[in-house]
């Protein structure tokens, strides 16, 4: 039950990005599960991938792919996360770039391989590599929402957003797809995002706003502090449109547009996060930097006291104050700390206030989407994280075995 | 639902250590909840508490008063933490104080005092003031078992634990109490624990051993992450009996028997944990050092993933690998991880091993009791934590409306 998300309408073709996606019978229930991002030539490509240092085997080609070539096509499974798969799981994500390279008439390490699903088990590479030739066949510019449902694996809704900016020069359109659902459903290795435009980016300034975006969106959600070994997120700039750098005027808005697309593609995650019930905001201020910020933000968000008290709408500021209270800052005190539920201020300098009224703070609980508002009233810096509540769903979803 | 936790039996009364409780109608759904430990003249008393910036009042004041004189009596409240009362909740924490003295004849500063329940609200002072009283009246030594039920609050079990240390020069005793159930249940705040022996210890000798002893039992259990503004351990040693120093041959046998009892303790804790079906036992070796063998068990312990696997009975490899992979340890590489469950090895080298049969993993993990083995395979250093399981009964007990 996605808290307020529903299927993307149209999403803008990208000049230069061409997207095919088949069903190569890997997943359950069906459906497409591979999909395959073909950028023009001259394309320029940025990723960021999961610190978790046992990254996946097509994270590990990937990133070895990127730093040796330019990337001309991203291809996708889903149904299986070719991680903790050794050895062998690196050697069949290589035959899988391969077959991708000798369809396309570009070089194995031109292309960047993505796998996202069931933990442990190798690729089913039987009926994998026969898919290979049919996703070569007929990419095209308007086969997003196709790959934003071939990527699900325990999504329930296809997650994807486009972003038009108008610059002096022109317009350039953004167009990105994402999907996971909590990090690990029985054993799934989750998250994943692939974003192209159609504007022409130096690569270098393309990863400095890739890094600088991804902060401000898939690095400030959370559903449950667990990292997945899959994770990825992908920023292509296929040059079919106008120039953009770092030193052009538009740039600042080029960024901006990058950023907000991220970050709506990230909340989709958390909106259909696993058991959600809630989609919830953390805005913290008042912080001597944004690490105190995101510190405080992510030790409230990781708390199951509060996240099973947003489940139950109960406005308990107890757990608030004590999340807080148990953050990784150093000298921080409770006179400073204001707490409020949308606008609803109910701890003023570490103690409820005089006017609080619970009533008033649980209709704020009880809805859908809130915002804790934390003010540690000793700095200028601030965060936002997004979360999800913790639910009953989440954890049958999570105790249920392998299916 | 406790895992394995039985009521104590006889808790052996130590010799100038005596207990008193009543029903002050604090807490709901009755029985004791005040109780006060009276120690005889020339007692050595060592703390350790909350590390919750946001400590409670009476927290604060027994800090203060450990620094200015030497303890006479402990008093505690279960029903109201007073937490989250600012400055009026000092001032009745030390008028509990200053009642206690009174009625005993020594100074206020003398008093320590200790509250646990509902955070937020004031104390009942109008119910404690004309308890207290009647709290001095008869102490008696035979009050362990009594006193474990009154500072209860959910805990389902009273927890309490005594050990014998026989040395060269005689026998040493030691008991101990200890609740907690869960950090904050709808809002308590939780962990307490009261030990005490009849050694006659120098005060920096007694803290110093507290400190060693609870860092393999307080901390290093945990059942959801979060840290109480109340947690207060602490340990009295009467004088009584025979002197014990850490210059003296016994200091390694009496310590290690406090570390047996503390962890005694601190694991019934996590046997009463809200919603636990299991207990978990985090054992990981090969670590270059004991800070990074804990920062492993705990990622894993406090991973909802690996939680809600282990409610289910679920081997599921991949989420231990994968908390293994995003604790906080620099340069771990996967080919040193080996992962077992009991004796059923699972992981090596970061692999699955060629002999793994899930069926021989699923029948650990079916067990209430069971143990993770997680090897790094780059030092020869360790360290165990114990945890619970994360079940729906969990949600349901957090997500409760206060009532």
């Amino acid at each position: 039950m996605a808290v307020n998300l529903r299927e993307p309408g149209a999403l803008a073709p990208i000049a230069g990005a061409r997207w095919a996606s088949v069903d190569a019978a890997i997943k359950k229930p069906g459906g497409d599960d591979m999909a395959l991002l073909v950028l023009d030539e001259g394309a320029t490509v940025a990723g960021v991938f999961t610190r978790n240092v046992f990254a996946a085997a097509p994270v590990v080609l990937a990133r070895r792919h990127m730093a040796a070539a330019s990337p001309r096509a991203l291809l996708i499974n889903s149904g299986n996360a070719n991680a903790g798969t050794g050895r062998q799981g690196e050697a069949d994500a290589l035959v899988c770039c391969r077959r991708v390279a000798d369809s396309l008439g570009v070089a194995a390490e031109q292309v960047l391989p993505f796998s996202t699903g069931v933990i442990g088990q190798m690729l089913p590479m039987s009926r994998i590599e026969p898919a290979i030739p049919r996703l070569a066949e007929a990419p095209a510019e308007d086969g997003w929402l196709a790959a934003a449902r071939a990527i699900m694996t325990t999504d329930t809704v296809p997650k994807g957003f486009s972003r038009r900016v108008e610059l002096d020069e022109g317009t350039v359109t953004l167009t990105g797809i994402s999907k996971g659902s909590g990090m690990i459903r029985p054993d799934m290795a989750t998250m994943l995002a692939f974003i192209a435009t159609d504007a022409t980016v130096p690569a270098a300034d393309l990863d400095a706003a890739l890094r600088e975006a991804v902060n401000a969106s898939f690095n400030s959600i959370t559903v449950d502090g667990d990292t997945s070994t899959n994770d990825a997120a992908m920023l292509c700039a296929t040059g079919a449109g106008m120039a953009v750098d770092r030193h052009k005027p538009g740039w600042a808005a080029f960024v901006g547009a990058l950023r907000e697309l991220m970050a709506d593609l990230a909340c989709a995650i958390v909106r259909d996060a696993e058991g959600a019930t809630r989609f919830i905001t953390l805005s913290v201020d008042g912080a001597t930097s944004v690490d105190e910020a995101r510190a405080v933000a992510f030790t409230v968000a990781h708390s199951p006291l509060f996240k099973t008290a947003a489940f139950a709408g109960d406005p308990n500021w107890g757990r608030i104050l004590a999340a807080v209270g148990r953050a990784p800052v150093a000298d921080l005190a409770i006179d400073g700390v204001d707490i409020a539920l949308d606008d609803v201020a109910i701890v003023a300098g570490g103690q409820p206030r005089a006017d609080y009224r619970e009533a008033e703070a649980a209709e704020v609980m009880s809805r859908a989407e809130f915002t804790v508002h934390i003010g540690l009233g000793r700095g200028d810096a601030g965060a936002t994280v997004w979360t999800s509540d913790l639910s009953y769903d989440y954890v049958r979803i999570n105790a249920e075995y392998r299916s």
